[in-house]
């Protein structure tokens, strides 16, 4: 499996997030030994009534109650969005090895913009990042989104 | 009601997390207009198999659940430690009105240290802050429970 086909089953999944009427981001948690998915997720924050539903933390939280675990060293997260601070921060709470990001996100991410977690004191884990897999993919997504919003 | 009152409260669910083994950080969501608590919690990330389960995080969770909504409007956040990045941004997206703590966070926090999340142009939602309240009592609670562990 490259970086390519777990960003494929990213899309994946922030087509069911477009399917169920929210923002359309994916995230899926790979094992990189075994090529294995270990859990996958969209964004909720719509009407999951719950402000920290993004799909990064959704995924997050799924493969640590599965692996009963709060750090998954050694995992990948794919997503389909350059992560916001709040996700950014949750990436390195959990020890991720490896962040592979689509398009990026100029207003609210936080990892090559904004406040760019990762090269901050105040980070304690900095994963591996690799953006712009899928990345016009990834934006068209979001754009055909808000586009049929208005 | 106060806000020492409410840190009060907020301490006395940070030593419910002690009293589990974790670090004794606690959280209450209180609505400024009625006096009333909407929702208490505490830190569970060591214990709670989830990277993500720090007190601001669960409180925001329980309180988005409980009202059926992703926006807390109006609600006061009280935490006896500053947020960190990930916290942070999520009071910002909960849309939380008043954010009181109570000890500083030089390592790790990220409103008045760290990233500073608020004066980020990347903070699409900024809550009136307030530091310091009980901040000994919750300064000496972290303390102690170190203290212990070593």
């Amino acid at each position: 499996m490259t970086d390519e086909d777990f960003m494929l089953l990213a899309l994946k999944e922030a087509r069911k997030a477009a399917a169920s009427d929210e923002v359309p981001i994916g995230a899926i948690l790979a094992d990189p030994q075994s090529g294995r998915v270990i859990a996958k997720a969209h964004n909720k924050s719509e009407f999951g009534n719950d402000a920290t539903a993004h799909a990064e933390i959704l995924v997050i939280r799924k493969a640590c109650r599965k692996l009963k675990t709060k750090r998954l060293w050694g995992l990948d997260l794919y997503v389909t969005l350059e992560p916001c601070t709040m996700c950014a921060a949750a990436v390195s709470f959990a020890r991720i090895r490896r962040l592979v990001f689509g398009a990026a996100d100029i207003k609210g991410g936080a990892v090559l913009n904004g406040v760019c977690f990762y090269e901050q004191p105040t980070c304690h884990h900095r994963p591996e990042i690799v953006s712009g897999i899928c990345k016009e993919e990834c934006g068209q997504l979001l754009k055909d989104f808000f586009k049929q919003k208005r």
